[in-house]
């Protein structure tokens, strides 16, 4: 059971050459595109820069080699993802972007061969889009998933949804929804959740306003959809009826670390124009870098992106060899968002007023970044879980111990 | 020498009146000026905005009581500009917005009587608005005051101005400028400082673009200008020649805890909106405010926002006694500052997916906080310099010792 | 209602005799008792110390003046305490040491005029020292007053009691016991509480083992105390049966701000220490004290000191105010323990292998204020009260608008 | 190039023995010898634990197998060190106590086969302790190695090494000393150091006082050493002649790591201590551990631990690598003391009075880990030095693009 964290030498070379076509093709393209609201450019820019990854032989590495990925595991990710999230539009050129990176992964898992054909063999070649609808306006699902609210009721040959969702990544422009709708018990208690695929022409089907969350580089944004008598064949679910939660975390843990990836890059991308900056700038007769208290601020941020980086590594171990990594993802979770945020904030710091001036990129990655620390549960609820266990394993313990 | 920290019956009575107008009148018209990078609405929306404040009685509560203003002292202005920081336009409204306000404070400090008249007098009225050019791009006068790069050359009939100056805040559209230049010495070595009152349509100066900072409720932006062979008389000398960091600290220590009382204010209302959302909201079957990890996070909202008022009053005391109030300024600033930000930061987290949206005001609200931790000098220099003074009495008491 | 925070100049000039009375005669003798664990080197070491305070006019700041005292309120007490805190034995010295100094403040407003003359009188003279039974072993009182499990029956002519106590400073060597224990209602439920005073050599009191804490400046340290069917007649009850829990806030609230009080003092001291060896010590050619992240201590340090010292006095002008200080008192204990425990752990940290050492006190400081994070009400149990009262604010404004 | 991180099974087998051994003979001794100063109940009971090591097949895990070790490369012994230092005599008892175990890895490096025979040998069998001689008193060797003042000087046949050092573990008692003495250039450049080896008996050796530092684990303490005269013969040089700063830093980084593996037991023990104690205790009608503010301890324990552990076996295998791992040593040495320190911290504050009692461990177990952020080089100082890399790169990236 040996586990060994090195990326193999092929993720290098892949890592190498997305560094190089993040710095030589992505990052000019950068600026043009920053206050767009609808979105990272839109999906005619995605397909200028998905061929620049396709010329560079980077393009979706993460995707299963039959549908023309790279086939690459959770580890060998890692570095690829970073090296991609160095730009906010890495991910997008590499079609590794979420949410579109997690349905690949998901469906690759779970779906049936006819499905893989018709919904996950144009996602992985960047031909379409897709959301991941689970997140509802309060008091449905969101922190807490068991509030599930959206229903999907059996009628004759198929199935009727409605419901409202909120905060769907991409749901704009998408060519198919996976839709997490409550198949038994009420809100509140878990009972059974089912996931169905259904293509965004479908009547009842409606994508509402794009909310204006400060992160910006999502293609097709976080929007509002609704459900209205939605209604969908029997081969629309997705897996088993009722499995949803279960298939919820199949997708969720590796998505989480894909998020931890790629902003990871960017905290990186910071870090690096602050050294920059330091080894220019000249303050009180010394070169900013040397100053005690500039000192401690990029020492903190090697030290935080270095333990997001080893944290990151662990849990991908745990998901490649199969496991859930139920706690080893909500630890590099909670740990890799705040630590990536402290560490743009350090940056912001250390370049003064060009810090908090647009000039720079800092205060625009900060403001991609900032939503993670909620978004895929926020710090409170992964702090809840790992704390949940660690109490259940010391309750356990004292029951054995007491018979 | 009794320091008494309450301010006034007047005070309370003005804050109050200030609270209403803040939530009556300009909390409504905010959101319509949300995105615009000229900034706060531009000055008819100002204008409009300052007769609404005049009609509550609440118009230039610091400025001189022969100007037309309310005479406060810092004990008094503090409950008054906090009610009026709780709108971004609050300050504006009250003609109590930086640079304005610091610079009435100074300029009643130190102007001749004939300065007043012409400078003075509008300015508190809010007729016009000034700039104060002290900060300069690299390697000038930032951090490091003793950097200064703009020099002011003696000619026959007064002096010539030439230099670069940037993130000066409210220079597009200001009708004078109080620009610091150096007069002796050369930048690195302190030398001589001198202060020059210019009107803005004086030949040579030039006020170039708005640095596109995060923050955008400051009419008149936050510029770059250039002096250009820029010609002023001698009676343009405010205050003595050379002795303008002397000046500078007479500007800079108020100053300083205008802004703290201004940004509390963003922070309660951040705070304000989070507790809101905390009673409204419920999670797990209880209620978000009840759950622990949220009320950790209220508990130190709460303990940042007293400590920031305790600290900003103890600097008052200091400042209303005559002192410099060199460290405990230094010491609320710094404080506050990073209160403030980590408060607004909080109250995002509490809000979860609607913290990030701008649908709340709390992002915005950080965006306008976010630079206060690197403007009127970074919390480094500041922690440098309080640092600086607890050593030199150290080594001061060290060698009484071995005497 | 104007509340001055400045000490009076008669606190002023009784806070510069304890300076310097523990400059000259307190510390040169507190290394000779540094590891008695029966505490402060016992009564004789403590009748010693009182008679130098008397000597020196600083005996019993905060006592009624008509049994001795010098009649203070809290604001003049704060600067009072400080200076006796520099040294870890200090507050025995003035008798302002915990638990008699929260019991004067209590009998000098509860008791009757019988009781002050048998129970307070001496007390304050420092003929006797008394303890505070409140706290009991799980599942009783601690954290959650409301577990309170000690009984307190009617029986003829008078109160039987019994229960078990523990961590009841001072109850080895204590002339009287004030008891806490509960007359209606059970365990969980609030019900009703009457405190009771008790002489020690009352049959049914048995002071158990000292419970090994890591602090010993306490004389008489923290005991086990037992109540087996100890019997008190009608006129020890103190107050009115059933009101315990509201007369525990009369004193709890004071004697929150005393302990900040006192520590404050201590954690000036190691401050004191790591700057003197910040300006000594020499270190990559430098001096200590001018190398960048030892200045960041040394800044954050003094904003701990002076934020600290900030809260208190506020918290005090509710205090003498007449207000219970419920939100203030909490936070002024919060943020003042933690504050205390960084200002040493930082001064530790600044000294190097010499701040591990006992060559300095500094490890000793923090053993003593370490625990004060969990005395007096965990930082937790003070947040969780913070928050509820803040939440409850906001409930109620939304209950009123929804009207 | 492939880094595996995961423990060999062997490292598995001998880690779960390890733990056996710790849990059923170790843990019932260690109380018994809580507060001895000359430490850790010194010679005898070291060689009693260690025969139990012995027994259980895991003495000196880390020893070369030529000498009766268990040759583990530095990934295995992670686990091992780990289950060893969950008793603070854990790590006595297998022989991997500092300095002994730094100094068994340096002179299996470094040493002649001759000095192998005399030195390593004995000491890999633990038939004796050893010391290693660099700390020296103000202003000497310390944060900055480079103070260096004791001096080897020639003299005929040999060398005559005077100076003092201080905290020089284990001294009291040592079979031997490794000394660091100055051979080339003046205290305050580099100039060049030697090794020596020197037996404890050599006339002009002094060990003198304890110092008597908070933390009590270590066989020998941390003494005050005097070289007065002592004279060396040719072969007691260890190494090559003013190699010693680069002998020291094949002994400092896996030293360092060695520290952490040992104190991440200890951390994790105080974390089981509070878990139990969490999994038992009710408060306000509900388990401790199900409280919000609790679990955010708990889980904030779990990422600390996590994350140390995480960056331990990235420095790991740097080192395995052949890597001296100065960067990733000391971001693990940074993090990983703070955040053991940390981890005790929150376990005390979870146990209430009881935490900070000496009936748990806890206290006890801070004392031993506090120092671990100023041994082996302050956390400055690492900042410092990662600081220094970090610009440095950037500054010559600068240089190379301005070519």
């Amino acid at each position: 059971m040996a586990i060994d964290l090195t990326p193999t030498a092929r993720a290098r070379r892949v890592a190498e050459a997305t560094r190089r076509l993040v710095r030589e093709r992505i990052l000019p393209l950068e600026n043009e595109h920053a206050g767009d609201i609808t979105a990272a450019g839109g999906d005619s820019f995605r397909a200028t820069i998905q061929q620049y990854s396709r010329d560079a032989g980077v393009f979706a590495p993460h995707a299963p080699v039959e549908y023309g990925g790279l086939g690459m595991d959770m580890r060998d990710r890692a570095p690829v993802f970073e090296e991609a999230g160095y730009s906010v539009f890495g991910p997008a050129a590499l079609n590794i972007a979420a949410p579109d990176e997690g349905n690949i992964h998901m469906l690759a898992h779970i779906a049936s061969a006819e499905q893989k054909v018709r919904f996950l063999a144009p996602l992985c070649r960047g031909e379409v889009r897709s959301a991941f609808a689970m997140t509802e306006p309060p008091p449905g699902a969101g922190a807490d998933p068991a509030a599930l609210a959206t229903t999907a009721a059996r009628v004759p040959g198929g199935w009727r949804i409605d419901g409202a969702k909120q905060f769907i990544t991409g749901a704009d422009g998408a060519g198919f929804f996976i839709i997490m709708a409550r198949t038994a018990g009420a809100p509140g208690d878990r009972g059974g959740a089912t996931m169905f695929l259904a293509p965004a022409e479908a009547a009842g089907i409606r994508v509402g306003r794009h909310i204006p969350t400060i992160d910006r580089s999502m293609v097709g944004g976080h929007c509002e959809v609704t459900f209205d008598g939605l209604q969908l064949p029997d081969d629309a679910v997705l897996g088993e009826v009722d499995e949803g939660y279960r298939y919820a975390q199949v997708r969720l843990g590796p998505a989480r670390m894909t998020h931890v990836m790629r902003w990871l890059g960017s905290a990186r991308r910071a870090h690096d124009i602050a050294l920059d900056y330091s080894a220019g700038r000249r303050l009180f007769g010394r070169r900013l870098g040397d100053l005690g208290m500039a000192q401690k601020m990029i020492a903190d941020n090697e030290i935080d992106l270095a333990a997001t980086r080893a944290l990151l590594l662990t849990a991908c171990a745990d998901l490649d060899a199969g496991d859930l990594g139920a706690t080893s993802t909500s630890i590099a979770k909670v740990y890799g968002a705040e630590a990536i945020d402290r560490v743009i904030d350090r940056s912001i710091q250390l370049c003064g007023g060009m810090g908090v001036s647009e000039d720079l990129p800092l205060s625009r990655l900060q403001r991609e970044v900032r939503p993670f620390r909620i978004y895929d549960g926020p710090s409170e609820v992964h702090r809840w879980s790992i704390a949940k266990r660690a109490v259940r394993r010391a309750v356990q313990a004292r029951e054995e111990e007491s018979r």
